[in-house]
């Protein structure tokens, strides 16, 4: 029962990520290890900080990644900043809300939730009324970029409604990173995670985290140990802080680390505001595309993020089937629905690398084939001419 | 201020990990992403499943990799299996029993210390003498192999000594696991974790584990939820599961993932007791020629771990300048000592890919000449001619 060595197909990732990686990411990954504990690594350690400040647009001295995915991110968050009977609002449009709730219960908060429906941004009322019907609360966290629905929030607006309350604001930027603007500074974020796997289009593992002075302060003043030794700040930062003395906490994920180095250094060469462009310009075509071939999309206009396109499934037609064959006779990813959504809509991602013309006319093209070989009710032969035309106009 | 492309040198890393990466695994990292929902990765996953049982030598169904390097898998057990209020027994010989300490205390539970000198192994009487006193013990922990003074201890017997109190057992197996025999079921262990970047010769970023089904029952059966989402077995196995339909969980880091599975190919290759003869072997030669040169192993020889070489530090020598040298010099890489053990012992690992004549005879050539630049008192031209020997002797 020998296993042999496993060679993956080669896919075109379009789901809800992990997207397609720079080849420049893979041939990163495999450089020689080094230590963790190198002065050669601690030099990289530092530049990999500037470039995830730049990505961030923070000067916040605490941005680094987390040694593990999103979801590690997400809970270094709230196992630092919530401590035992801390009141959090959290508002819910999606799968990754629900998520922040149980992270809060289990700090041992409570969370109160402001819910919006599936395929809608935040509404900033809403969190407003929680605030003032919870004056106690001490902590508001919301999604930007919702990965479940496609829908992306005013995250400036619901941070200063926060801090009105003199709330600490726990953002997540997993979608968002890198595909439209995120700003840490600027709108004054407290604590932010986020992925590598969607817009840096580096392989999944890793989560960008990045802490406000005030966030820090409130994390060094606990009451409480964080009851996470793994993510507990005051231990990580002891390896990933200044100064040339790294305290070993954690052996670091060095050749992934390489990989996300590489992401960044490619994000820099392009610029953040020629990705924000980019990944517009990628999903106006798509869009056009898929509107000419009858399908609609789920999110109202002005709240659609590019780089994640939630799109009706018609009716009557076979949601996995259609996936199933993308699969085999295109290497072609798309990703499902969640929760509510499951079987309701296809999630097509245009994302970091995978957001180009190539990938959005080879998608409309196999799923132009497939559908119509399972006869579904589309327009045929015309979302081709729509996309280049959107393609050309930009 | 334009970040650059990062190209790390070649080091040869002798230290306490990680250690040197066979190159078939840096290859298998560079391999095209695929989804983690993938038919063909979940594929993969099964394989990996089995080879990681093959390693541990268990027939145990919760047998996967956490996502996340050893500091994760140590804190998975922990959180999964303590629940506030539970009296844990942990054995102590070095810096990781402490950091299990660590854990037990920020589960809510409390932690009864036994301690052993730095060094040595766990007594297996004071083990049985604390299960006495505190028969109220839920569990009891201990390190197997201390990375922080290469010292095993007799986790058969431990492991007996906890079972005849009904104590659940977890063990930290990070240095052990592929270097010397680890033997899950027949041993009993109820939970052990590892690292990937020891004696796998995997890069760091996973963390092995095993449940065995007493483990699997005792969390299915908790009265409080696991404190941490991430962690928390019972969502986890929803996505590493038996079956073909996986939940999404979080996104699985699909590269290292291959790397891990390259591993674990190249070590069933091999076959598991040619990989502990080979690491016994090396270690052979290495004593040889660190004795011949004047230096002295700190841990008594039924005690060491052939992976783990704890060597004195002369007189006089100093500590960092020598490896500062070995790594300006050599692009050589051995570990210092830690905790109360800094400044006084060299951790020279012989791990995985790097257990070898190669790397016994580079690392003794090179430290007889840095030493002996620095004046040190050592015998020289001594250790290869006995290396030598010990290689010939196997």
């Amino acid at each position: 029962m020998r296993t042999h060595s496993f060679h993956p197909p080669v896919r075109t990732l379009m789901g809800p990520g992990p997207s397609d990686v720079n080849p420049r990411v893979l041939e990163a990954m495999s450089r020689p290890t080094i230590g963790h504990l190198d002065p050669v690594f601690v030099d990289m350690m530092e530049e990999l900080k500037s470039l995830l400040q730049y990505a961030f647009q923070t000067g916040n001295q605490l941005t680094m990644p987390v040694s593990g995915p999103g979801s590690a991110g997400m809970e270094t968050c709230f196992v630092n900043l919530v401590e035992p009977g801390d009141k959090v609002i959290v508002c819910q449009n999606g799968v990754f809300g629900g998520r922040m709730k149980e992270n809060v219960e289990r700090c041992g908060g409570t969370a109160v939730m402001v819910e919006d429906a599936w395929g809608s941004a935040v509404d900033p009322q809403k969190l407003k009324d929680a605030l003032q019907a919870h004056p106690d609360a001490k902590l508001v966290a919301f999604v930007h970029a919702e990965t479940s629905t496609g829908a992306q929030s005013d995250a400036k607006a619901l941070v200063e409604i926060a801090h009105r309350h003199d709330c600490l604001v726990i953002v997540d930027t997993v979608t968002s990173l890198g595909g439209t603007p995120v700003k840490v500074d600027e709108w004054g974020i407290d604590a932010v995670y986020s992925g590598t796997q969607k817009c840096l289009s580096c392989t999944p593992g890793l989560s960008p985290v990045s802490f406000s002075e005030r966030a820090m302060e409130r994390i060094k003043h606990r009451k409480t140990k964080v009851q996470s030794w793994f993510m507990d700040l005051n231990l990580v930062m002891g390896y990933w802080g200044s100064g040339a003395k790294r305290a070993y906490h954690h052996t670091a994920p060095i050749n992934a680390l390489y990989g996300l180095h590489e992401a960044l250094v490619i994000l820099q060469e392009e610029g953040l505001e020629n990705a924000w462009a980019r990944h517009a310009h990628a999903h106006r075509a798509l869009l056009a595309g898929i509107e000419a071939m009858g399908l609609k999309f789920v999110v109202k206009e002005d709240e659609r993020l590019p780089q994640l396109n939630a799109v009706g499934i018609p009716e009557g037609v076979d949601d996995a089937a259609v996936r199933a064959q993308l699969l085999q006779d295109y290497n072609l990813e798309i990703g499902a629905g969640l929760g509510p959504m499951a079987g309701k809509i296809w999630r097509i991602g245009l994302m970091g690398y995978g957001a180009n013309p190539k990938n959005v006319l080879f998608c409309l093209g196999a799923l132009e084939d497939v559908l119509s070989r399972m006869r579904a009710p589309i327009e045929r032969g015309a979302a081709l001419p729509a996309a280049h035309a959107a393609l050309g106009a930009a």
